[in-house]
């Protein structure tokens, strides 16, 4: 799905499922991320005309679904709060090469990455709720799973279009980053969050 | 106009007028820092629940603004690039008291003035430019200022809510960040720029 290189083990989704308040805050941690690390490559990148719209779009998108999820803990009775920051995607960023412009490509193959393996976890997710009659959640994890899905195309067709490497080259780069991904996913102690 | 102790110097209209490239790119830049500082206000108080929403729906209308004017930029053929920082919202800042919870109230405050500064200078702009012909920018303008006066209200109600201090003293603290804010512009050096 959306090159993973690896499929989540069904022990995550059972995990998940009975700790569902963790994962919830856990998620709306993750939506809060993602917006802020788009909004940190427009304040990075700002000679790069293309990356300022969209990633300006795919933040605001993120910061309505980190409302969305803390609506979501609060109908629960919950309220989102601090917690320790995930290794997962400092662990991740650890591919990104240090000289630019490849640093800047590398960055964007990860956030796609991120953006893939939230989408499969949502669809997971999605499907396990619905089986055990949790209707509204699995209707809310079914919509997001879409948007991840856009976003991963949204952050390759970023750096696709810094036309730095040839369309081969920019597909093993992805795979290798996929590689990576999965090898960091596999070493996350099993505790109940979107990306462990 | 909302609680500013000083008005702007007419002279700041003309230089506005004759320099329009240049607000108009200082202003993206305002709209994408106003985006981050509310992100980031997010990001330092996750234990103030009743600051999640309204923080996050502004981050988003901020970064909507943000993609308007880098959309006007490129109508008038440029582009949003780099530009130094300008030093008014540090100085700004420099009234923030050190000491938790009071940093927090502050930082709101000034927030609060700086949509107020911001929201009277749109004001100026807008009716300055229906003068001069300028149909659709005028418009741009007349339509921010509306969600500039909506987030001063927003920030000063946000200081409010959290229940440190007295109606009065919160009055009389925003008059005190009120009458600093008028200091720091009127020592700004006279370039074209939004809070110059």
């Amino acid at each position: 799905m959306l090159h993973l290189a690896s499929e989540t083990d069904p022990a995550w989704t059972r995990r998940a499922l009975e700790n569902l308040d963790a994962i919830l805050l856990d998620h709306a941690h993750c939506e809060k991320k993602a917006a802020s690390t788009a909004l940190s490559l427009i304040f990075r990148y700002p000679e790069r005309p293309a990356l300022m719209l969209p990633l300006s779009r795919l933040a605001r998108e993120e910061l309505a679904h980190f409302e969305e999820v803390v609506g979501v803990l609060r109908g629960r009775g919950l309220e989102f709060r601090r917690q320790r920051p995930s290794p997962y995607a400092s662990k991740l960023m650890e591919i990104v090469r240090k000289q630019e412009p490849l640093r800047l490509l590398d960055t964007l193959l990860c956030c796609a990455m991120i953006e893939a393996r939230s989408c499969e976890r949502m669809q997971l997710l999605g499907e396990a709720l619905g089986e055990v009659g949790e209707a509204g959640l699995a209707k809310l994890y079914r919509g997001l799973l879409a948007s991840e899905a856009r976003h991963f195309n949204s952050y390759v067709d970023l750096a696709r279009g810094l036309g730095l490497v040839s369309e081969e080259a920019l597909r093993e780069r992805l795979a290798e980053v996929a590689a990576h991904e999965a090898a960091v996913i596999a070493e996350a102690p099993p505790v109940a969050r979107m990306h462990n």
